[in-house]
């Protein structure tokens, strides 16, 4: 073996961000690997909760709109994601979902650029992205949308840039084989074509260092790797540069510029406010507030190292104990995500399997299976248990017992 | 006096409703007139919020999208929401905020009268209808709003009605004064003209009957009389007659036909789902669905009678303590919600002294004071209490206090 499980132990002692796990409530006997689909709960996050239903609504009511911050949570929520994602103050509004605010910055963006009339969308992308593209490119209509992709026969993005492109929208860390991009290089070879760069985060914010200062958009979750909980607010990031230019289609009174005045006409708030639209979801937002406070203490440089600790460490021991599996992620770490995935045309089965045996992961069509590591709350032991669960549902062939072949409604 | 505080007691003793105040927490030593605003809380909810947070999300993690039922939130809730509004099962989804679901209904509505180019808005009608109407219009382009209003030179509906109208949006119940428009009247007459007609229920669903069978499109939001907690789900309601025509230009994963096929192009799923976008906030709904397990016993019949019980009686009870003040809401029961406002040019310190003394209402601009009044919780002794500390802030002039004269952030 590479590395022993009491060298695993040993590393974990040494590890700079070991008490995080002790924030964390985790299901006993389970290594945990789906943070990258839904994060762990925070053990403050009841309390915080149980705080925000039982005094802050039941004993103060709507007065809580002013006195628990109710009104600001879209601003100050989104002022706390800001710095996980290279960010400034102002620049960031957390609410909604993440489809709700790739429509809005699909829309804000397009007229920005009058006389381009194509968005560059991405086949390997996440499906709502390429989906609300669509349906915000017919709304405005007269959009042509131009797909690349990774696939045989795709477009390269260098291929698909011109003059005609207003917009180009990607993930910076690939959902399936969790390949990352080089944020920078891709935001100026974008800019360089005249076009604006939209990021999706939702596989990167919380794992892997996040830059989107060069930007002009980006959107994200914050349920996966940030910990906010079951659909969490998203949030969107505007560049500052763009925020007296930008307008908000879905033009709601939160983001009014005097919205007790109740004027008759909309006029926009100030800055990235202009992005709120109908009443903030507080119940969700308390619970991610409660991560945050987490997040204000974590050093992302730390984060960076353990998540590449963890990730490599599971793929050398897979290398070893699965010899002829094919890895799916970039071998190199600079290049990958803190998710490591294998193609298996079983891939679902052996998924069941894994789980059965406390190892949670999950299965993407077609064929890819998934390794979420979310460095906050999981140590080496849980890679090297999980690798070596995993060598011995693929050699002993656990998979095909019949109890796994049948779908679950979701996975 | 009309009615002695005894033989208010007398008639809450005989309330067949009298029960359910106790399903709620209420601030001690308060007469709680905001339910309008946000509804009490549910003593059930915390609990269930809880277990969501802690079983749901801690234990089971991503298990839950399937075994606690997280992926059909949006149609489980709305299918539960449905009876209060007199929509049938499937024609209600619930998600988002109000003001997406405007969105989505005015961009779903327009393209089924291609031609017509003319919105209908109401000057009236609470901003964020306005705005969002204003920024759907400007976003599908080439429509005109026409307003109408109850404003001196403002057109009424019949002017304004013409061949070139392809939808009208209307609220139930007036905000400000809690007027009632006739829904069943007002939805053939926009037929009649050939347009399409969208309600906004968020001051009438709860409080007073609704029926939205025969409109098109409704709206409305859950955390009023719905007790759903702050920023609760809102919910869209689309004619099943329309489900196959129409589209949700907010074209997310979560209304795709078979999200997890993952397929490259978007697709929407049959009915109203297809309204759904991006992942719920699963808390929130869960808030909301402890309120509704008290809705389902909830006779409707006697709900109303109470409306117009405690509504009246207050009125009575102003008019006799209060001479020559100006009841801002229709004297006609018939065509009043479950809210009571009246006209006061000094009317934000008024209310400031009103909840100073425990009677919670709150104020509209330009001069309205509005009392709500939640039949399920409250009491003919509240309507009492809250009209003689009324009458006496008035008559003492209890209001004139500097104290109150300072402007709240938000009120």
């Amino acid at each position: 073996m590479v590395i022993s499980r009491s060298e695993c132990e040993t590393l974990d002692e040494q590890d700079p961000l070991r008490d995080f796990r002790d924030e964390f409530t985790l299901p006993p006997g389970v290594v945990y690997l789906l943070g990258n689909s839904l994060g762990a709960l925070p053990r403050r996050t009841a309390a915080r909760v149980a705080h925000a239903v039982e005094s802050e609504w039941g004993l103060h009511l709507g007065a809580s709109w002013n006195t628990a911050g109710w009104w600001d949570l879209p601003q100050t929520t989104g002022d706390r994601i800001a710095p996980l994602i290279g960010a400034g103050p102002g620049e960031v509004l957390a609410g909604d979902s993440t489809s709700v605010n790739i429509f809005k910055a699909v829309t804000a963006a397009l007229p920005l650029r009058p006389g381009r009339r194509v968005i560059i969308s991405d086949l390997d992308n996440f499906p709502t992205d390429r989906y609300v593209v669509e349906g915000a490119a017919a709304a405005l209509g007269d959009y042509e949308i131009r797909d690349i992709g990774t696939a045989d026969g795709a477009l390269r993005l260098e291929e698909a840039l011109g003059d005609d492109v207003a917009m180009v929208l990607l993930s910076q860390v690939d959902y399936r084989t969790g390949a990352s991009h080089d944020v920078a290089a891709v935001t100026a070879q974008v800019q360089a074509a005249g076009a604006l760069m939209v990021w999706d985060l939702c596989h990167s914010a919380g794992a892997v260092p996040v830059d989107v200062s060069a930007a002009d958009f980006a959107i994200g979750c914050s349920y996966k790797y940030l910990n906010g909980g079951p659909g969490a607010p998203a949030y969107i990031y505007v560049a500052s540069r763009h925020h007296d230019d930008v307008r908000n289609v879905i033009s709601g009174w939160h983001g009014h510029a005097a919205p007790f005045d109740f004027e008759p006409h909309y006029r926009p708030a100030d800055g990235v406010r202009r992005f709120a639209s109908g009443s903030p979801p507080v119940l969700s937002y308390t619970a991610l507030n409660a991560s945050l406070d987490i997040w204000e203490r974590v050093d992302l440089r730390a984060l960076r190292a353990k998540s590449v600790a963890l990730t490599s460490l599971f793929i050398d021991l897979v290398d070893e104990l699965c010899p002829g599996l094919t890895l799916a992620s970039p071998r190199d770490a600079d290049r990958r995500g803190s998710q490591v995935s294998y193609r298996h045309s079983d891939g679902y089965p052996v998924v069941r399997a894994l789980v059965d045996r406390g190892v949670i992961g999950d299965y993407r069509e077609p064929d890819i299976i998934r390794f979420g590591f979310a460095p906050l709350y999981l140590r080496h032991v849980d890679a090297y248990d999980a690798a070596t669960t995993f060598a011995e549902v693929l050699s002993k062939e656990l998979w095909r017992d019949e109890q796994y072949q049948r779908r679950l409604t979701v996975t």
